[in-house]
Protein backbone atom coordinates (compact mmCIF):
# COMPACT_ATOMS: atom_id res chain seq x y z
CA UNK A 1 0.00 0.00 0.00
CA UNK A 2 1.47 3.68 -0.75
CA UNK A 3 2.36 5.69 2.37
CA UNK A 4 0.29 9.07 2.19
CA UNK A 5 1.62 11.21 0.60
CA UNK A 6 3.62 9.47 -1.61
CA UNK A 7 1.86 10.40 -4.66
CA UNK A 8 0.31 7.58 -5.25
CA UNK A 9 -3.25 6.91 -4.38
CA UNK A 10 -4.17 4.50 -1.79
CA UNK A 11 -6.14 1.21 -4.12
CA UNK A 12 -8.29 0.95 -1.17
CA UNK A 13 -12.11 0.91 -2.35
CA UNK A 14 -10.43 -1.60 -4.82
CA UNK A 15 -8.67 -3.78 -1.97
CA UNK A 16 -11.08 -6.87 -2.22
CA UNK A 17 -10.73 -6.69 -5.87
CA UNK A 18 -7.18 -7.87 -5.66
CA UNK A 19 -6.21 -11.88 -5.47
CA UNK A 20 -6.10 -13.65 -2.29
CA UNK A 21 -2.83 -14.53 -3.51
CA UNK A 22 -1.70 -10.64 -3.72
CA UNK A 23 -3.30 -9.94 -0.47
CA UNK A 24 -1.47 -12.70 1.57
CA UNK A 25 1.77 -10.88 -0.61
CA UNK A 26 0.86 -7.41 0.62
CA UNK A 27 0.02 -8.61 3.90
CA UNK A 28 2.72 -10.09 4.62
CA UNK A 29 5.10 -7.09 3.63
CA UNK A 30 6.64 -4.01 5.61
CA UNK A 31 4.03 -1.99 4.29
CA UNK A 32 1.49 -0.88 7.35
CA UNK A 33 -1.88 -1.59 4.93
CA UNK A 34 -3.52 -3.87 4.46
CA UNK A 35 -2.90 -5.22 8.24
CA UNK A 36 -4.40 -6.85 10.98
CA UNK A 37 -7.54 -4.81 10.99
CA UNK A 38 -8.37 -6.04 7.04
CA UNK A 39 -7.20 -9.52 8.20
CA UNK A 40 -10.06 -9.30 10.45
CA UNK A 41 -12.77 -8.26 8.36
CA UNK A 42 -12.22 -10.79 5.98
CA UNK A 43 -11.97 -13.18 8.19
CA UNK A 44 -15.67 -12.30 9.30
CA UNK A 45 -16.73 -12.24 5.97
CA UNK A 46 -15.36 -15.47 5.35
CA UNK A 47 -17.64 -16.55 8.84
CA UNK A 48 -20.48 -15.12 7.45
CA UNK A 49 -20.12 -16.55 3.51
CA UNK A 50 -19.90 -19.98 5.26
CA UNK A 51 -23.25 -19.65 7.11
CA UNK A 52 -24.30 -18.51 4.05
CA UNK A 53 -23.54 -21.88 1.92
CA UNK A 54 -24.38 -24.04 5.20
CA UNK A 55 -28.12 -22.56 4.41
CA UNK A 56 -28.01 -22.72 0.75
CA UNK A 57 -26.76 -26.37 0.46
CA UNK A 58 -29.28 -27.19 3.53
CA UNK A 59 -32.22 -26.16 1.30
CA UNK A 60 -31.50 -28.44 -1.89
CA UNK A 61 -31.58 -31.42 0.77
CA UNK A 62 -34.49 -34.05 1.77
CA UNK A 63 -35.20 -33.80 5.16
CA UNK A 64 -34.36 -30.42 5.73
CA UNK A 65 -38.35 -28.71 4.80
CA UNK A 66 -38.75 -28.16 7.88
CA UNK A 67 -36.00 -25.79 8.76
CA UNK A 68 -36.09 -24.04 5.53
CA UNK A 69 -37.95 -20.82 6.44
CA UNK A 70 -35.35 -20.58 9.59
CA UNK A 71 -32.07 -21.00 6.85
CA UNK A 72 -33.66 -18.98 4.71
CA UNK A 73 -33.96 -16.10 7.24
CA UNK A 74 -30.34 -16.90 8.91
CA UNK A 75 -29.14 -16.89 5.15
CA UNK A 76 -30.78 -13.35 4.53
CA UNK A 77 -28.80 -11.84 7.64
CA UNK A 78 -25.52 -13.48 7.06
CA UNK A 79 -25.18 -12.40 3.54
CA UNK A 80 -26.05 -8.94 4.40
CA UNK A 81 -23.33 -9.54 7.35
CA UNK A 82 -20.93 -11.07 4.25
CA UNK A 83 -21.28 -7.80 2.28
CA UNK A 84 -20.74 -5.50 5.16
CA UNK A 85 -17.64 -7.12 6.66
CA UNK A 86 -16.21 -7.29 3.21
CA UNK A 87 -16.60 -3.66 2.74
CA UNK A 88 -14.88 -3.10 5.93
CA UNK A 89 -12.25 -4.68 4.69
CA UNK A 90 -11.63 -0.97 2.71
CA UNK A 91 -12.72 1.20 5.46
CA UNK A 92 -10.08 -0.36 8.75
CA UNK A 93 -7.20 0.27 5.49
CA UNK A 94 -8.95 4.14 4.98
CA UNK A 95 -8.84 4.26 8.47
CA UNK A 96 -5.78 3.67 9.25
CA UNK A 97 -4.22 5.32 6.51
CA UNK A 98 -6.05 8.21 7.46
CA UNK A 99 -4.25 8.21 11.86
CA UNK A 100 -0.93 8.06 9.50
CA UNK A 101 -1.78 11.06 7.55
CA UNK A 102 -2.64 13.05 10.83
CA UNK A 103 0.47 12.04 12.14
CA UNK A 104 2.53 13.09 9.00
CA UNK A 105 0.92 16.74 9.85
CA UNK A 106 3.23 19.76 10.55
CA UNK A 107 3.87 20.48 13.95
CA UNK A 108 5.79 24.00 13.67
CA UNK A 109 3.71 26.38 15.25
CA UNK A 110 0.96 26.15 18.46
CA UNK A 111 -1.56 26.46 15.83
CA UNK A 112 -0.43 23.52 13.53
CA UNK A 113 0.44 21.69 16.74
CA UNK A 114 -3.58 21.94 17.73
CA UNK A 115 -4.55 21.28 14.60
CA UNK A 116 -2.57 17.91 14.12
CA UNK A 117 -3.86 17.01 17.45
CA UNK A 118 -7.62 17.39 16.71
CA UNK A 119 -7.05 15.34 13.49
CA UNK A 120 -4.92 12.27 15.38
CA UNK A 121 -7.59 12.08 17.94
CA UNK A 122 -10.59 12.12 15.28
CA UNK A 123 -8.47 9.25 13.16
CA UNK A 124 -8.11 7.48 16.42
CA UNK A 125 -12.06 7.86 17.28
CA UNK A 126 -12.57 5.96 13.47
CA UNK A 127 -9.71 3.33 14.14
CA UNK A 128 -12.36 2.42 17.16
CA UNK A 129 -14.94 2.49 16.17
CA UNK A 130 -14.38 0.18 12.48
CA UNK A 131 -13.30 -2.90 14.56
CA UNK A 132 -15.91 -2.52 16.99
CA UNK A 133 -18.58 -2.57 14.44
CA UNK A 134 -16.48 -5.90 13.04
CA UNK A 135 -16.49 -7.14 16.62
CA UNK A 136 -20.54 -6.55 16.94
CA UNK A 137 -20.85 -7.95 13.22
CA UNK A 138 -19.16 -11.14 14.43
CA UNK A 139 -20.78 -11.45 17.06
CA UNK A 140 -23.96 -11.60 14.95
CA UNK A 141 -22.09 -14.18 12.74
CA UNK A 142 -21.56 -16.20 15.75
CA UNK A 143 -24.79 -16.09 16.73
CA UNK A 144 -25.88 -16.69 13.02
CA UNK A 145 -23.72 -19.81 12.88
CA UNK A 146 -25.96 -21.29 16.10
CA UNK A 147 -29.08 -21.40 14.05
CA UNK A 148 -27.55 -22.86 11.11
CA UNK A 149 -25.43 -25.44 13.00
CA UNK A 150 -28.54 -26.54 14.75
CA UNK A 151 -30.74 -27.02 11.20
CA UNK A 152 -28.00 -27.33 8.77
CA UNK A 153 -28.04 -30.48 6.94
CA UNK A 154 -24.86 -32.92 7.95
CA UNK A 155 -23.16 -32.84 4.56
CA UNK A 156 -22.05 -29.36 5.59
CA UNK A 157 -21.58 -29.23 8.95
CA UNK A 158 -18.58 -29.20 9.44
CA UNK A 159 -18.57 -25.67 7.20
CA UNK A 160 -20.38 -24.36 10.48
CA UNK A 161 -17.61 -25.07 12.35
CA UNK A 162 -15.49 -22.95 10.21
CA UNK A 163 -17.93 -20.30 9.97
CA UNK A 164 -18.03 -19.76 13.95
CA UNK A 165 -13.86 -20.41 14.22
CA UNK A 166 -13.29 -17.68 11.87
CA UNK A 167 -15.48 -15.46 13.03
CA UNK A 168 -14.49 -15.95 16.58
CA UNK A 169 -10.91 -15.21 15.25
CA UNK A 170 -12.08 -12.09 13.21
CA UNK A 171 -13.45 -10.46 16.85
CA UNK A 172 -10.74 -11.10 19.02
CA UNK A 173 -8.49 -9.53 16.36
CA UNK A 174 -10.45 -6.48 15.91
CA UNK A 175 -10.69 -6.25 19.55
CA UNK A 176 -6.97 -5.86 19.89
CA UNK A 177 -7.59 -2.79 17.29
CA UNK A 178 -10.18 -1.52 19.58
CA UNK A 179 -7.87 -1.56 22.86
CA UNK A 180 -4.46 0.21 20.83
CA UNK A 181 -6.60 2.66 19.63
CA UNK A 182 -8.99 3.19 22.52
CA UNK A 183 -6.03 3.70 24.89
CA UNK A 184 -4.70 6.94 22.98
CA UNK A 185 -8.07 8.57 22.90
CA UNK A 186 -8.21 11.56 24.86
CA UNK A 187 -12.26 11.52 24.99
CA UNK A 188 -12.13 9.13 27.86
CA UNK A 189 -16.07 8.88 27.64
CA UNK A 190 -16.17 7.58 24.21
CA UNK A 191 -13.56 5.32 24.92
CA UNK A 192 -15.19 3.98 28.19
CA UNK A 193 -18.23 3.16 26.40
CA UNK A 194 -16.34 1.29 23.35
CA UNK A 195 -14.46 -0.84 25.57
CA UNK A 196 -17.27 -1.79 27.63
CA UNK A 197 -19.24 -2.82 25.10
CA UNK A 198 -16.59 -4.78 23.71
CA UNK A 199 -15.86 -6.68 26.86
CA UNK A 200 -19.60 -7.50 27.22
CA UNK A 201 -19.09 -8.70 23.56
CA UNK A 202 -15.88 -10.63 23.57
CA UNK A 203 -17.38 -12.58 26.63
CA UNK A 204 -20.22 -13.08 24.85
CA UNK A 205 -18.16 -14.57 21.85
CA UNK A 206 -15.96 -16.61 23.61
CA UNK A 207 -18.40 -19.08 25.21
CA UNK A 208 -21.00 -19.03 22.49
CA UNK A 209 -18.23 -20.00 19.94
CA UNK A 210 -16.89 -22.42 21.61
CA UNK A 211 -20.87 -23.75 22.04
CA UNK A 212 -21.25 -23.82 18.69
CA UNK A 213 -18.09 -26.00 17.75
CA UNK A 214 -19.17 -28.39 20.20
CA UNK A 215 -22.32 -28.35 19.11
CA UNK A 216 -21.08 -28.98 15.28
CA UNK A 217 -18.25 -31.63 16.80
CA UNK A 218 -21.26 -33.77 18.29
CA UNK A 219 -23.45 -33.60 14.79
CA UNK A 220 -20.18 -34.83 12.69
CA UNK B 1 -16.90 -24.58 -8.87
CA UNK B 2 -18.10 -27.22 -11.27
CA UNK B 3 -18.48 -30.57 -10.44
CA UNK B 4 -16.79 -32.99 -11.75
CA UNK B 5 -18.10 -34.51 -14.76
CA UNK B 6 -19.99 -31.21 -15.48
CA UNK B 7 -17.76 -31.07 -18.67
CA UNK B 8 -16.61 -27.67 -17.16
CA UNK B 9 -12.96 -28.21 -16.16
CA UNK B 10 -12.64 -27.58 -12.11
CA UNK B 11 -10.29 -24.11 -12.11
CA UNK B 12 -8.49 -25.17 -8.77
CA UNK B 13 -4.82 -23.97 -9.48
CA UNK B 14 -5.89 -20.41 -10.33
CA UNK B 15 -8.25 -20.55 -6.82
CA UNK B 16 -5.87 -18.48 -4.99
CA UNK B 17 -5.73 -16.24 -8.14
CA UNK B 18 -9.93 -15.27 -7.88
CA UNK B 19 -10.30 -12.20 -6.13
CA UNK B 20 -11.42 -11.70 -2.25
CA UNK B 21 -14.84 -10.34 -3.08
CA UNK B 22 -14.83 -13.74 -5.31
CA UNK B 23 -14.10 -15.93 -3.38
CA UNK B 24 -16.49 -15.25 -0.76
CA UNK B 25 -19.09 -15.35 -3.11
CA UNK B 26 -18.11 -18.36 -4.12
CA UNK B 27 -17.58 -20.10 -0.76
CA UNK B 28 -21.17 -18.74 0.49
CA UNK B 29 -22.49 -20.32 -2.64
CA UNK B 30 -24.08 -23.91 -2.52
CA UNK B 31 -21.69 -25.45 -4.71
CA UNK B 32 -19.18 -27.64 -2.88
CA UNK B 33 -16.14 -25.98 -3.36
CA UNK B 34 -14.42 -23.92 -1.79
CA UNK B 35 -15.75 -24.27 1.26
CA UNK B 36 -14.15 -25.00 4.99
CA UNK B 37 -11.48 -26.60 3.96
CA UNK B 38 -10.10 -23.65 1.59
CA UNK B 39 -11.46 -21.14 4.19
CA UNK B 40 -9.13 -22.98 6.97
CA UNK B 41 -5.54 -22.87 4.13
CA UNK B 42 -6.00 -19.24 4.00
CA UNK B 43 -6.42 -18.52 7.28
CA UNK B 44 -3.66 -19.94 8.17
CA UNK B 45 -1.53 -18.55 5.54
CA UNK B 46 -3.17 -15.12 7.02
CA UNK B 47 -1.92 -16.28 10.18
CA UNK B 48 1.79 -16.38 8.89
CA UNK B 49 1.67 -13.60 6.51
CA UNK B 50 1.21 -11.45 9.75
CA UNK B 51 3.76 -13.25 11.19
CA UNK B 52 6.29 -12.34 8.32
CA UNK B 53 4.46 -8.57 8.53
CA UNK B 54 6.05 -8.26 12.33
CA UNK B 55 9.10 -9.31 11.43
CA UNK B 56 9.56 -7.25 8.68
CA UNK B 57 8.30 -4.17 10.14
CA UNK B 58 10.62 -4.33 12.97
CA UNK B 59 13.59 -4.86 11.66
CA UNK B 60 13.59 -1.09 10.00
CA UNK B 61 12.76 -0.06 14.00
CA UNK B 62 15.26 1.55 16.30
CA UNK B 63 15.45 -1.16 19.12
CA UNK B 64 14.95 -3.83 17.44
CA UNK B 65 18.63 -4.43 16.33
CA UNK B 66 19.14 -7.66 18.89
CA UNK B 67 16.31 -9.15 17.77
CA UNK B 68 16.81 -9.02 14.00
CA UNK B 69 18.03 -12.31 13.81
CA UNK B 70 15.66 -14.35 15.53
CA UNK B 71 13.31 -11.86 13.25
CA UNK B 72 15.01 -13.00 10.06
CA UNK B 73 14.94 -16.58 11.04
CA UNK B 74 11.34 -16.22 11.96
CA UNK B 75 10.29 -15.04 9.00
CA UNK B 76 12.52 -17.06 6.61
CA UNK B 77 9.71 -19.79 8.56
CA UNK B 78 6.53 -18.03 8.12
CA UNK B 79 7.38 -17.19 4.20
CA UNK B 80 7.39 -20.73 3.63
CA UNK B 81 4.19 -21.43 5.38
CA UNK B 82 2.39 -19.07 3.77
CA UNK B 83 3.55 -20.35 0.47
CA UNK B 84 2.46 -23.50 1.26
CA UNK B 85 -0.92 -23.56 3.18
CA UNK B 86 -1.39 -20.99 0.34
CA UNK B 87 -1.10 -23.82 -2.15
CA UNK B 88 -3.09 -26.15 0.18
CA UNK B 89 -6.30 -23.92 -0.88
CA UNK B 90 -5.99 -25.75 -4.44
CA UNK B 91 -5.04 -29.06 -2.62
CA UNK B 92 -8.31 -29.18 -0.49
CA UNK B 93 -10.47 -28.08 -3.62
CA UNK B 94 -9.00 -30.91 -5.47
CA UNK B 95 -9.02 -33.70 -3.17
CA UNK B 96 -12.80 -33.23 -2.38
CA UNK B 97 -13.64 -32.99 -5.69
CA UNK B 98 -11.33 -36.12 -6.23
CA UNK B 99 -13.69 -37.85 -3.38
CA UNK B 100 -17.13 -36.18 -5.00
CA UNK B 101 -15.72 -37.56 -8.44
CA UNK B 102 -15.07 -41.28 -7.08
CA UNK B 103 -18.39 -41.20 -4.94
CA UNK B 104 -19.77 -40.94 -8.57
CA UNK B 105 -18.34 -43.76 -10.21
CA UNK B 106 -20.53 -46.39 -11.21
CA UNK B 107 -21.82 -49.28 -9.01
CA UNK B 108 -23.61 -51.63 -11.30
CA UNK B 109 -21.25 -54.85 -11.06
CA UNK B 110 -19.53 -56.48 -8.41
CA UNK B 111 -16.42 -55.50 -10.09
CA UNK B 112 -17.48 -51.61 -10.30
CA UNK B 113 -18.54 -51.67 -6.91
CA UNK B 114 -15.24 -52.63 -5.45
CA UNK B 115 -13.12 -50.29 -7.72
CA UNK B 116 -15.32 -47.53 -6.50
CA UNK B 117 -15.01 -48.55 -3.10
CA UNK B 118 -11.05 -48.73 -3.29
CA UNK B 119 -11.40 -45.23 -4.70
CA UNK B 120 -13.39 -43.57 -2.33
CA UNK B 121 -11.35 -45.22 0.28
CA UNK B 122 -8.04 -43.94 -1.48
CA UNK B 123 -9.78 -40.17 -1.65
CA UNK B 124 -10.76 -40.09 2.10
CA UNK B 125 -6.91 -40.94 2.63
CA UNK B 126 -6.26 -38.04 0.87
CA UNK B 127 -9.30 -35.65 2.68
CA UNK B 128 -7.62 -36.59 5.75
CA UNK B 129 -4.18 -35.62 4.69
CA UNK B 130 -4.74 -32.67 3.55
CA UNK B 131 -6.33 -30.96 6.67
CA UNK B 132 -4.09 -32.98 8.73
CA UNK B 133 -1.08 -30.80 6.88
CA UNK B 134 -2.91 -27.84 6.98
CA UNK B 135 -3.23 -28.00 10.90
CA UNK B 136 0.56 -28.80 11.06
CA UNK B 137 1.53 -26.19 9.60
CA UNK B 138 -0.85 -23.83 11.82
CA UNK B 139 1.04 -25.36 14.68
CA UNK B 140 3.79 -23.85 13.28
CA UNK B 141 2.15 -20.12 12.37
CA UNK B 142 1.15 -20.41 16.31
CA UNK B 143 5.16 -21.22 17.48
CA UNK B 144 6.36 -18.75 15.40
CA UNK B 145 4.12 -16.32 16.47
CA UNK B 146 5.27 -16.06 19.84
CA UNK B 147 8.78 -15.90 18.67
CA UNK B 148 7.60 -12.72 16.79
CA UNK B 149 5.14 -11.91 19.90
CA UNK B 150 7.92 -11.23 22.47
CA UNK B 151 10.45 -9.75 19.66
CA UNK B 152 8.36 -7.62 17.46
CA UNK B 153 8.40 -3.87 17.67
CA UNK B 154 5.48 -2.78 19.61
CA UNK B 155 3.69 -0.65 16.73
CA UNK B 156 2.84 -4.14 15.01
CA UNK B 157 2.53 -6.14 17.85
CA UNK B 158 -1.54 -6.50 17.71
CA UNK B 159 -0.71 -8.08 14.00
CA UNK B 160 0.52 -10.88 15.95
CA UNK B 161 -2.11 -11.15 17.89
CA UNK B 162 -4.57 -11.37 14.83
CA UNK B 163 -1.63 -13.88 13.01
CA UNK B 164 -2.18 -16.41 15.87
CA UNK B 165 -6.55 -15.88 16.06
CA UNK B 166 -6.05 -16.31 12.58
CA UNK B 167 -3.76 -19.52 12.59
CA UNK B 168 -5.66 -21.30 15.28
CA UNK B 169 -9.34 -20.87 13.71
CA UNK B 170 -7.33 -22.34 10.73
CA UNK B 171 -6.30 -25.31 12.74
CA UNK B 172 -9.47 -26.20 14.73
CA UNK B 173 -11.08 -25.57 11.03
CA UNK B 174 -8.90 -28.42 9.50
CA UNK B 175 -9.43 -30.51 12.65
CA UNK B 176 -13.08 -30.80 11.84
CA UNK B 177 -12.21 -31.89 8.37
CA UNK B 178 -9.80 -34.78 9.47
CA UNK B 179 -12.57 -35.88 11.97
CA UNK B 180 -15.00 -36.50 9.25
CA UNK B 181 -12.85 -37.80 6.99
CA UNK B 182 -10.63 -40.23 9.33
CA UNK B 183 -14.37 -41.22 10.83
CA UNK B 184 -15.40 -42.88 7.38
CA UNK B 185 -11.55 -44.39 6.86
CA UNK B 186 -11.70 -48.50 6.52
CA UNK B 187 -7.97 -48.51 7.25
CA UNK B 188 -8.34 -47.97 11.10
CA UNK B 189 -4.59 -47.80 11.88
CA UNK B 190 -4.23 -45.06 9.44
CA UNK B 191 -7.22 -43.22 10.86
CA UNK B 192 -6.02 -43.43 14.51
CA UNK B 193 -2.65 -42.17 13.83
CA UNK B 194 -3.84 -39.26 12.15
CA UNK B 195 -6.35 -38.53 15.43
CA UNK B 196 -3.90 -39.27 17.51
CA UNK B 197 -1.28 -36.91 15.76
CA UNK B 198 -4.26 -34.22 15.73
CA UNK B 199 -5.09 -34.59 19.36
CA UNK B 200 -2.00 -33.44 20.13
CA UNK B 201 -1.72 -30.90 17.99
CA UNK B 202 -5.13 -29.22 19.24
CA UNK B 203 -3.97 -29.57 22.34
CA UNK B 204 -0.84 -27.10 22.34
CA UNK B 205 -2.70 -25.06 19.50
CA UNK B 206 -5.70 -24.56 21.93
CA UNK B 207 -3.09 -23.35 25.35
CA UNK B 208 -0.43 -21.71 22.91
CA UNK B 209 -2.64 -19.99 20.77
CA UNK B 210 -4.07 -18.52 24.49
CA UNK B 211 -1.11 -17.79 25.74
CA UNK B 212 0.28 -15.77 22.81
CA UNK B 213 -2.79 -13.30 22.27
CA UNK B 214 -2.52 -12.77 26.17
CA UNK B 215 1.05 -11.95 25.77
CA UNK B 216 0.69 -9.87 22.90
CA UNK B 217 -2.22 -7.90 25.03
CA UNK B 218 -0.09 -7.17 27.57
CA UNK B 219 2.46 -5.69 25.31
CA UNK B 220 0.14 -3.62 23.81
Amino acid sequence: MSAPGSGTPSPVQGITDSSIGDFLERLSSKDPTPGGGGAAAIMGAMGAALVSMVCNVSYAKKGCEAAEPELREVCAQSEALRRRLTAMVADDVSAFDGLMAAYKLPKNTDEEKQRRSQAIQSSLKRCTEVPLACARDCAEVIRLSRRAGENGDLGVISDAGVGVSAAYAAARSAALNVYINASSLKDRAFAERALAELDGMMTFCAAESEAVYSLVRERL
